[in-house]
């Protein structure tokens, strides 16, 4: 385990990559499957993790911020659909993110495709200073 | 939000792996599911951002500058099966590409490949210094 | 070969993104395309490594440490699938690693989701500081 | 384009994963789809690139150096499936490869999975100090 003094982690990290597409999936009925955008986040610290997130877009102001807690020593794999303070993500739609987060965290994005019921799968670590 | 001063990012970025198979993607009809290549650029300052794209080939002397806009706190997920200027970039061929901004910029690879009807993706940040 | 005194990597890697399906695997019977979530190490160094895996969850405190060596100059990938000591890990969990090294090591974070018979793969280096 | 004092880069480049099924592939008969690991490598600077790359198993001392050049300006998509000298990359075996070059490259790398019919693909970019 880590000293509380230093885990690992940043307080900003950056996906330029995201997509959601219509929530219909292709008539998926288990949730398992359903296609899903995730930033899945991880603070190992002693301290609870306030995030923020903004939304920027290709031809509008960003939104946001939307405000996630992350307890100490948890994870959580974050869907972008289940987004909905201030604003639902819009679906069909090129975004990118920003998560800010007042202690040191790691963020990985994951995105699952169910619509040709092939799954296909995409992970890259989100990009710090 | 970021303070203008200090937008996360840098000006250079390198993408060492690019294919764009041949434009006729299996029939595919439907624009969501038609294969690309994808550089995700996010520009989440607060000047307009300039983009020099030069690509790189095998056996031939690299192409470019593309010129590329992004706005301020706008994101762009530019498709290189569209640049055209000053030449289109050649089907079934590998290329690898540098993208140089003129402010701090964050770009991540994405590719969608649907040549086999099931999806296909792939994504990585891009590499800088 | 790298000399012993500066073998290239990192003693801290993180992991944000883990699940692992159910066991049945879509009754899979070569384990060849059975699905899996890996760790690759990659020690090139002249000294054997020492491993301790933490994994952090959503909702309990974390798991661990489990103990891994990974000899001189030898590559292990692991499946997290495969960990048992001291618990197994659960299945259709949302979980993180964090893994740490007596010596320097590198870590690339692959899964292979076979659950729907065409094959979905992604990877990603993990995040070291 | 870069002046050729300081093309981005680094002269050390890791991928712990590695895993080449066997050759038959499936059966596939189009060189497009046939399943294949890569290391994408751009040399963006001026002066031609000599790499060394050494491969590293698990239960057995690694093979190599296996030399390549990328010229100055240029790209390699390398295919870890055609290296032969020394030795061919073992079928069906977990490896790690270490790319050295004299000059500064980026590499990045990628597989094609092409034994369920359906494509699957990944992508990261290879690590470096």
């Amino acid at each position: 385990m880590h000293p509380s003094s230093d885990p690992p982690g940043r307080r900003t990290w950056v996906i330029p990559e995201g997509y959601i597409p219509q929530d219909d999936d292709g008539g998926e009925q288990d949730p398992r499957f359903r296609g899903h955008e995730t930033a899945c986040v991880l603070n190992c610290g002693d301290r609870d993790a306030s995030l923020a997130i903004t939304l920027y877009f290709a031809d509008r102001e960003p939104a946001g911020p939307y405000r996630v807690r992350v307890p100490a020593r948890r994870t959580l794999h974050l869907r972008f659909n289940d987004l909905d303070d201030p604003e639902p993500v819009p679906r069909e739609t090129d975004y990118a993110s920003v998560i800010e987060s007042d202690v040191p965290v790691v963020v990985q994005h994951t995105r699952l495709d169910s619509r040709r019921q092939a799954l296909a799968l995409l992970s890259t670590m989100a990009w710090s200073t």
